[in-house]
């Protein structure tokens, strides 16, 4: 039991707590959630179809010095926990401090904002940690600007690592496209991981599920009730996203360019079918509840049933048994001669009896 | 039990994999889903009012030449595990890569995208496999141009055959209209058979239902189960492709010929018909999960009381048997002429008062 | 219990077959549904304010001649077995194809729809058949013309009659009315008796929480449960009646007259007052379902007290009994003078106890 | 229990019978609701700004004489059950039929009507009775005209006696207003009067509360059924008033002036704080079933636990002194020295053990 | 126990009494709520950017002095018992009756309610109050004007002083900006609060869980309940919260400057934030309570199992006892001379083979 104990613990001391910022005024930047990294690192990738410039890790100045150039800048801060890092990079790109305030808390709700230059966008990195497969969240902020995209997150280690490859060798079209079309990408390969956190979790009901259906025990219980706190808390990260990819795909936006809707209506798609996917799997674990409950039930009713038929056929003959265990100086059948004998078949005649009962009964 | 538990199995084994294409770029062409045919095979079938032309297979590139003839051109594809025809053909016919992408991905949510010069579809159709009238899922792709249509599917054998032979015979009113109205002729079919499949689960249903008012078991719990999963799956598949039908019918394409609307309209209203059939039987499944946890309640309740009844009786006359079964020298009962007797008639007054507590009780 | 099956069967066995239409080309006549009637029988009913000719039974020609007459015409077909008179009364009147196969197919959802020269209106007659107050359901379909009226109802035996005699001894307003108005009359009669039919409902659901309050039997829960299930029907055939009325009393049709507006205004009011009713009959219904489980559980709480009360009271004491029942040669307190009625006393004793404590736990 | 039933019954008796109607053509007059007052009384009040005069009764004919003064007129009829009475003010005052219709059917469900000439609004006032708190609903139809006003009550004793006074007195605004200030202190005074039922209700839910955490019995169990419909019936009076209030205060009627907007908007911000109170006390009622359920629960448990201690002590001990109790003649133990304080001692020590273990298992 | 019950009445016994404001005219100023405080306390603060005055207490004549001044004043009111002070203030600054009364009939559902000079809004303050962290609800309401703005709380002591102090102190931009500035920092101060009862709530919460899993007691359900009360009353008022927050953040008032928008859409995403947390509370206690159920029953299973093994294998074991214990003078079994060992051989036998049986059941 107490595994489940310290796997349910160690979720809730990843939580962030918000309330340390209760009674600050506005755009205080105080960092919120753990630290989970030890440095602060930037890093800068700045591009256009001719070449490319990289610099892992940068100096904060060096980073911001990239601002003016014409092609396409491409600034990633791993870790939140330093304030004025952030504060500095989005000072020197014109961020409104109500923004950075919500860079540095980490319990956005998926969101997207349109500002004169530039957009802001938040949404969560979903992870599956081995060994038990915990579901991990990770904030990441996007700053979608005309020829920039500033991207913050609150660990090093992302899904992006492939799009950085393809960025170097000049693959695909994502040189031959402005910072939309980047932020596109990063939403995409982010969006596409939550396909393989759903089915991690699919994998994870599909087990409990049959242990179920097989033998129900209380640590599929335990295991049901983690299931369904996870699914909760993947609602919670995908349905708010939906409504800021439908924003980015209506193409309000004139940072967004037209040829770029299409991929965001692409990616608006994924995010709807994946909250198919929680909604389905929400429907599931409730439907796995009522069958644990009803296989308890189940097991209750053949435990007692198993005891209701000893109990019958047993307490009546040990009653007789229990006569005829009597002391009275003057009880005749105990001087008959088959006396012991017909006592033992009325004791057959009776259990018979009562068998018969039973199984009309249907119960054995 | 195993059975059960063999069937549940069969359907995890054949969802499809989504997260294998995660990482990779727009456009991927990547298959996913079970490969459920040998080879890929291309029909070709081109009619106008006056004739028609099919070749069943047919090669690529002859299937290519059919684009630029006037009649209409139904080109379908069945099999989707060589991403390289499906991409050959796309991009004869200038398909966007993105909705290449969608084809060769079999777990698309069923919806309409409009382009410049077609239209996109994508629905399931939905079949009964004997014996056990599991529900299967395949994907069917249309596109829909102005003189040609598209079909992808999973697998060969469709729904589509008595429509084929009416085309061949010029039998109704296909040959006479465009590829809107053909496209509608598919949905159409494809939607009708639903309601086979309806009836199959309401029949399952309604079988249920019997035995549990009967008697219930364990295996109708599970069955019950199996139930609500191919309700929810059914559901996932129909309530987007009313979304799909109801863009078709408002006619907002020029690529639907306004004649062709109220047909979309007569197939939007057979799929809120079987959306009404789901939540029915989603209402109809509840309340027999109700019924059957109430009838499991009634067992326990009947086994209790008939286990309650015997020990009410019997466990006080055996203390009587008890203690007059004590080895005390000095028992003055046990020497009197009628003590035993008395003993006995003491005892079935005993279970006489309590027969008849138990009678005013009601429980026997 | 098996009078609880059989009427649940026969209500699957009336159940319409859908499915045997899947594969067919749009517009073909198939009738779904059951055979209610051995022969279809035409009546034609022609008025205006002056006077009224009346024909019943009418030949199909003689019914179709009327259409030229600037009265009034109600033309009534009672059974739909015969999918040729249902054609040719159509085609006389010009009604579209796919009109046509939705009035032989009689498992349509409730709708309304304008066409160029009538309006299309379908929705469910609803009868409560003694002795068991099953609900039944017949669907009338209604061609609006601007001067004529057909209606196709599955079986003879409607709620028309008072309405009949009203236009034949021209009472009220309708022989100065149009058809509209006519329809507006018949679609009035049909809502009106979903209130005795929801009122039945609503008697068998109290007869049933009197029972559950009284003393709960697993009678009661199937009772129970046909009553979720004809509720379920109910809802599923008065909720889209509700769009359709909506439909006619905005007004948008020309052949709904300004006048009759507001009497189509009157109906939908009735019909949100059935919904309200068909709501509140599913909470109470929902209650009720937990009132029986909740008095299930009552029931086996007090026969668990009464076994454990008398094997907490009889089991000790019937070890004490066995203890002096044991044949050891030495066992002093058999000696003892008064070991016999100390023993006694001592079981007293521990009783009384046993007692006490079971009435300070309020068990007793 | 039968208190219980009694006060169930008596609630059902009270329901009005809205299926006499069925077959009655459109705008029939019959009073739909029990006769709850042995005359009808009408009472007129007519004021403006310099004076009023009050008769009270007043005839028919009287009555409508004061149509046509220029100063605002209050007609109120106490009593439905003579149709004629209704009619004759009605046709006087010219209201369409169908409103006379509505005004008669006790049932209506909350709404407001425009007219030409007048504005046709129905509501319930709400009463709560002694001893039981039971929830009496009244009907209450309003016809707000350009200098007049209809009200139409079923019963004698309402809620307006405080405003007849202030009118009389002429305190506050009434009397410098017209007719649609008037009509809204009637509905504000009937919304006042909700929230004393709502909270007597939630008197009724706290004290069921207090017993269900001190002890369940199954009495908590038939109030909390009584409070469940109770609030299924607000909800159904509630709800739709907020839908009429809206229209009220979205000013579109030219009979309601502006200056009375916002206060129609007080009272319908009166009507969605009830609707919440409403929604709250369902939430809470839910908590509470599930509270008393799970109370059962443990007590069911606490209970098996004493039954199993017991038997898993005594039900060993007892079979070792029944083997001691067997009669062979040859028990080498029976023979002894110590043979009885060593099975006395092997006995305890048994009892210890179990004892330990049950200790372990934390049961005891 | 007793320690709930004393908790829950507490609470009861704050609640609000609205019914006596039933029959009063609109307008009238009766206050609602507990007297929290004994005397009614004002404070005003008047600041622009150059400088600022403050007095506390204050008297009501000077109070009103400051509204013809330019700068901003604010003028707060601790404690609402007292109509006349809240009537005279009002008056003077021309605020409708209406509003008078909404602001001290302390149970108003959070709204906002623009005027021809000044909005009023109203909302709740959430303290949690040690020691049981009980919460506890104090209505704000506010009054926007052009240069001034009013507050009125219930009590002394809020979340406001840490502002008052920067105000004092010149920082951030809270003197830069209008009344409208102002009345946005006050209520991001009452939401930012939020997060403190929140997660307060979160804790209790999960200290509820972590006992769940680990034994489940009758306390735990009872703190569920209060948790399930709690968060019934939170998203009472977080909820309607949020939609004034999106009246003041869509722009449409003329007192709210284009600047401070984005302001408020700032708190509007955090109240946004606040509802998903309490929505997932409220997914997470009904899980907790399917928890406590199903373990409740584990145990139930558990203890039943223990009974059904000791029973079934000792009652058998007892009846062989009973027969031997039996006194017949003919039982040849008696005289053998391994009577005796075989008897406990044969025993030892049955008990053995029921060991087995209940092993492959598993259910030792």
């Amino acid at each position: 039991m107490s595994r489940w104990r310290k796997r349910t613990k160690r979720r809730h001391l990843t939580e962030k707590r918000r309330s340390k910022k209760a009674g600050l005024p506005p755009g205080s930047l105080v960092h919120i959630g753990e630290q989970r990294q030890a440095a602060v690192v930037l890093s800068v990738l700045d591009y256009d179809e001719e070449g490319f410039r990289e610099q892992i890790p940068v100096e904060l100045p060096d980073a911001c010095s990239f601002r003016d150039s014409a092609s396409v800048t491409w600034i990633n801060v791993d870790g939140l926990h330093d304030p004025e890092v952030v504060q500095r990079l989005c000072d020197h790109f014109g961020i409104h401090p109500l923004v950075q305030e919500d860079i540095l808390n980490t319990d956005q709700r998926p969101k997207m904002e349109e500002f004169d230059t530039y957009i802001y966008a938040v949404l969560n990195m979903i992870y599956c940690h081995a060994p038990h497969d915990e579901i991990e969240f990770e904030q990441v902020s996007l700053i979608i600007g005309a020829n920039f995209l500033l991207t913050f997150q609150e660990a090093g280690g992302d899904v992006f690592d492939p799009l950085r490859q393809r960025i170097r060798e000049n693959q695909g079209a994502v040189r031959k496209n402005g910072s939309d079309y980047l932020a596109y990408r990063l939403i995409d390969a982010i969006v596409d991981n939550y396909f393989v956190v759903g089915e991690k979790l699919g994998e994870r009901i599909e087990a409990v599920e049959e242990i179920l259906i097989d033998r129900p025990e209380p640590a599929s219980l335990h295991e049901l009730h983690l299931l369904k706190r996870d699914t909760i808390r993947l609602r919670k990260a995908v349905w708010p996203l939906r409504e800021m990819l439908a924003s980015f795909s209506r193409g309000e936006s004139r940072l967004v360019q037209a040829g770029t809707l299409m991929y965001f209506r692409d990616v608006y798609d994924h995010c709807v079918q994946m909250i198919d996917t929680i909604e389905t799997d929400r429907d599931v674990l409730s439907g796995l509840l009522d069958l644990y409950l009803s296989s308890q039930n189940n097991r209750l009713n053949e435990v007692m049933k198993v005891l209701a038929v000893i109990s019958t056929i047993f307490i009546p003959l040990s009653f007789v048994a229990g006569v005829y265990g009597m002391n009275f100086q003057d009880m005749p059948e105990l001087r008959w001669k088959y006396g012991y004998p017909a006592a033992l078949v009325m004791m057959g005649a009776v259990a018979l009896v009562l068998l018969l009962w039973l199984r009309r009964k249907r119960w054995i």
